[in-house]
C-alpha cells in the first residue's frame, strides 16, 4: 500500500514518514524539491543506522494525492484550503485528517471553522468519493520523530465510511506502540480536534512535555 | 471542609457521597426525602462493612448548597435550569460541575447549549461571585459505586477562578487514585464536556466497558 504524506517535510510528516517508511511505501510530498529531498536522506541516514528497512520517495504534494492509496494531510489548518485548492485525484482515496485548528494566546484555544472543525470543512473541499478519516490528531509532533521512542498512545479515529476507518485504524496498530479506537462519524471530529488544544494546555499548566491520551 | 452533592442520589451522585464522605463530611442533597435518607443509609451499611469512615447527612437540594462549602452538581443537563430556578446561597461557593450535555441516537452525540457547553450555561444562572469549575466529566457513573475497586483515571479541571482550582484539584487527588490536571480557563469546558460523548462512543464501538481517559 503507498501512503502519500502532503506536508510530508513539517515536524509531524517528517516523523510520519520516518515510521511509516518501514511499514509501507512512502511518497513525501512537499512544495519544495530541495526540502522533500532533504527530509528523504533524512529518514534513509536514520534507517540505515537502525538497521531498519525505508520506502520513501520524494514527490509533489500533488503527486503524493495522485499515486497513494491512502493520503495524510500533515498540513497547518492555516494552509489547508490553499493546499487543497486546485488539486486533482483525492477521487476514491483514503484521506487521513490529523489537523487541529488552535490558536495561542494565554492559552490554547480551539479554533474551528463555521462547520465546526478542520475535517468537517476539509470534507467540504474534497470529492464526495473521497473517504475521509481523522487520526493521529492528539500526538505530540516532536514524539513523532523520536524515532528510538516508542509511541504508547490510544488513537479516536472517525469518519462516515467504516471500511476506511477499518483501514486507517490496520496502519495504526501497526505503527510503535499506538492503538487505535472507533470513535464514530466524522461529527466526533471536533472533540478529537479540540483535544490537542486540551493536552496542549494540560501540558503547559502542569509542567508535562508531550501530552497524550490513553483510553482505560 | 463540607461538600454538598445536589442530586446526590443518583447513581453518580451516591457513589461521589460514598467516596467522599470517607474524607469529607457530605450533605446528600435530593428533591426527595425517602431516596435521600436510603442513599445514606445504603452508604453509611457499606462503609461500616468495609470498617471505612462515613461522614454524611441528608438534606435538600437547596440546604445542600446552603450548608455546603464546595458543591457538587451531580443532575443530568436536562435538570439543570429547573434545579438552579429559585435557588439561593451560591454566592462566594465553589460549584463544581460534571455535566455532560449529551443525546444517544445511533452514536452518542455533545449537545451543547447555545454558550457552547453546560458549564458555560451554566455560569450565566449563577451569581457572579459564585467560583466555578469544570471536573469529574469523564469517568462512567456506575465506576463511582464501585468503592471496592480504584478509580485510576486523570481528571481535566477548568475554570476561571484559580483558587477553587486548585481547591477542586485537591479533592480530586485525594480520591482513590484520581489524579487533576489544570485544564486551563472555563472555555475549555466544551472539550472537557465533549469528550464524555467520545469515551462513550469509544465504549459503545469497540467493546469496552466504563472507558475512561489517561494524560500521559
Amino acid at each position: 500500500m503507498k501512503i502519500g504524506i502532503v506536508g510530508g517535510t513539517g515536524k509531524i510528516g517528517e516523523g510520519m514518514a520516518m515510521r511509516l517508511s518501514q511499514i509501507y511505501d512512502v511518497l513525501v510530498g512537499s512544495r519544495e524539491e530541495e526540502k522533500a529531498k532533504s527530509t528523504c536522506e533524512f529518514c534513509r541516514n536514520s534507517a540505515t543506522e537502525r538497521g531498519l528497512p525505508c520506502n520513501l520517495k520524494w514527490v509533489s504534494n500533488q503527486d503524493a494525492v495522485r499515486e497513494a492509496d491512502v493520503i495524510i494531510l500533515a498540513i497547518p489548518y492555516k494552509h489547508l484550503d490553499s493546499t487543497i485548492a486546485g488539486m486533482e485525484g483525492f477521487e476514491g482515496k483514503v484521506v487521513i485528517s490529523p489537523i487541529n485548528p488552535m490558536e495561542k494566546q494565554d492559552f490554547f484555544i480551539f479554533t474551528p471553522p463555521a462547520e465546526g472543525s478542520a475535517a468537517l470543512h476539509l470534507k467540504t473541499l474534497l470529492p464526495a468519493s473521497a473517504r475521509l478519516c481523522v487520526a493521529f490528531n492528539n500526538i505530540a509532533g516532536s514524539r513523532w520523530r523520536d524515532i528510538d521512542e516508542e509511541l504508547e498512545y490510544s488513537v479516536a479515529v472517525c469518519g462516515d465510511d467504516q471500511a476506511a476507518k477499518v483501514m486507517v485504524m490496520d496502519i495504526i496498530d501497526r505503527i510503535s506502540l499506538l492503538k487505535s479506537y472507533d470513535a464514530g462519524p466524522l461529527t466526533m471530529s471536533p472533540v478529537i480536534e479540540g483535544m490537542t488544544a486540551l493536552v496542549n494546555n494540560i501540558g503547559l499548566l502542569n509542567q508535562m512535555k508531550n501530552v497524550g491520551i490513553r483510553f482505560v
